[in-house]
């Protein structure tokens, strides 16, 4: 027998009974996908059929049952995308189901390397110790290259650690990919030069996926500090994939565009914490922006305190993460953010920057804020 | 100023003052991403700040509204994935908001030729006129490729047009992918020359960035007569990457794994129409397979003909394709599912035929019975 790793699933259910039949209804699903009376004996059934290892009322009081099953590594092939396949393939299509945790096994663990640097590396290039990290990003689309890369000086200039692209900035006629990346790598540096600081600028390389690796290689050569992707669009391999290449050695940034439905319903989808938090991390992505509490989105202090944790759990393997809170971040929210977070965090702050005339000014007074 | 395409959103809202609010708040977050009082003039403001057209009370008659809201092209940068974003990136993780439809342009249109098959296409190379088309899976994960390649045999003998890898077929040690490519494609030649048929194998493609490309070389160079593809795993480019490649040459059937939070949640994702059949189409699949209505899924019959019509509805350019619904078909449902999809359709049909003793005749019995 192979190693097993197991999902743990909330199933809507009226009683016990009701859950039994669901969460062995996913166990054929997720595997085999045909009547169980015509599963073959053997190693299909043995070894490949999922199997129901705990079935307990849902511990956190919605009207449901939590079921564990597990799931042969044989089943996955050294194959990542069918790993998330086996965890919720077909039954995410099912209403009432939502996947709560993952626990890995050793075959999953050697799949999932991880991201190469984690929340120590991001310090260690930032030149900070254990204090949070800031990222800024430059936007709107529409201007030039030359009108972003000077915010993205600014904000350097103003002790930002990490200058990212807006993550609709991509290839556009006003500001193109190759263009803007030169034109921000030469600003941040220039403002490093100015200001003894140690700003990295992220460029977005959301694409089709032959373009993606292309920048990829290009943000590496023309000295960015990191890539961000958008895995719900871009699709779930593409962070693994760059991870787990020993040529690729920028950190990356995952961002959450066209993800909500994975998350927002209360019924469907991943936990908050398994999908911003531990999907990320079995990815190799360094940090995970998610929506932060108090912004313009719903989630709760407490969702996101979920994600945060499950960025630093030990999972048996890969490094802890960044989890990189966007949206609502001010000056003023600076006790209650430290509160929630603590010091493991990287805090993304755009728009509120960008009504300040002095984006310098602006920028210093919210690192320096958030250092002290 | 460049041509706009036109998203429409569901709208959770009590008052039309709040859904207005809401409706701007989309127009911002998909566009500019800064607050409105800094969105700069001109340029930016004119054309990048997404417009809203039109705002209704919901005609279905959810207590919301319907927003319809303009985006230009010069937001796209002719990036098909930045096109998703913009319809739908962060305001996906928005709860009360679905997309409902999708208005294209023609810069829209050029970046989305679409399938270069279709219904049409799928139906001349199974040699059949206008009636509806049958698709097996061999299954499960787990036997050796001899016995899956038997199992495709038996269904071609048995009059299948189409035979398609389980989606969870990838590279597993039982069966590895070029393997069982290759052992299926004989064992469907084998049965075409033995019955007369025309029937296509369709393998399993899914699979990380690189080698999903590769993976549809060695289908089209082994013989294959289509490949298939889960986007909501692999990207919502791939499927787009390969429609466009001139020398990719195969149909491409779209399977819903991994999709389905995008949907099932009455007011977050997209509606079926949209996500099973515009966006689809807008891909470049010849064939989209969705959950049919009275099999395992909670999908309704409405729901189910929504998928179909849009398959089939006039899009000012891409080809209409064939809605592949799956589960629940038998022999004694024939009857109804005609009366709910007419010829326009391509039954998957699966764990039914594998619980019968003879699978050939246990095909024959349906392909007779949807011809008739």
């Amino acid at each position: 027998m192979a190693p097993r790793f197991t999902v743990s699933y909330y199933v809507r259910a009226a009683d016990e009974a009701e859950a039994r039949a669901r969460a062995l209804d996913i166990a054929l699903e997720q595997t085999v996908e045909i009547p169980r009376d015509v599963v073959p004996k053997g190693y299909v059934e043995d070894e490949i059929l999922g199997k129901l290892e705990a079935l307990v009322k849902d511990p956190d009081g919605r009207p449901g049952y939590l079921a564990s099953i597990s799931y042969s590594e044989d089943d996955v092939g050294g194959d990542f995308l069918q790993f998330l396949n086996i965890v919720f393939g077909n039954s995410s299509i099912k209403p009432g189901l939502k996947v709560e945790n993952i626990g890995l096994s050793k075959g999953i663990l050697a799949l999932c390397p991880g991201p190469k640097h984690g929340i120590a590396g991001l310090r260690q290039r930032a030149g900070i110790g254990a204090q949070p990290l800031l990222m800024s990003a430059i936007k709107p689309v529409g201007l030039s290259s030359a009108e972003l890369a000077q915010r993205a000086h600014d904000f350097a200039l103003g002790g930002m650690h990490f200058v990212k692209d807006d993550h609709g900035l991509v290839d556009q006629r006003t500001s193109p990919f190759a263009e803007r990346l030169a034109a921000c790598v030469d600003a941040v540096g220039d403002a490093n030069a100015k200001g003894g600081g140690q700003a990295s600028f992220v460029p977005n390389i959301t694409a089709s996926a032959k373009e993606l690796f292309e920048r990829a290689i290009m943000a590496q050569e023309a000295g960015a500090g990191g890539v961000m992707i958008s895995p719900a669009l871009a699709g779930y391999d593409v962070i693994h994939t760059l991870a787990s290449d020993p040529d690729f050695t920028l950190p990356i940034v995952s961002h959450p565009a066209f993800s909500g439905a994975n998350v927002v319903s209360p019924e469907t989808g991943f936990s908050h914490r398994c999908f911003y938090g531990a999907l990320q991390r079995l990815m190799g992505a360094d940090a995970a922006i998610y929506p932060n509490f108090g912004g313009r989105f719903g989630f709760t202090r407490e969702e996101c305190q979920s994600i945060a944790k499950a960025c630093a759990d030990d999972m048996g393997g890969p490094k802890a993460i960044v989890p990189a809170p966007g949206g609502g971040m001010n000056l003023g929210r600076v006790p209650e953010m430290r509160d929630a977070y603590g010091n493991d965090v990287m805090y993304l702050i755009g728009g509120a920057l960008l009504q300040d005339t002095d984006i310098v000014s602006a920028s210093r007074r919210i690192v320096e804020a958030v250092a002290r």
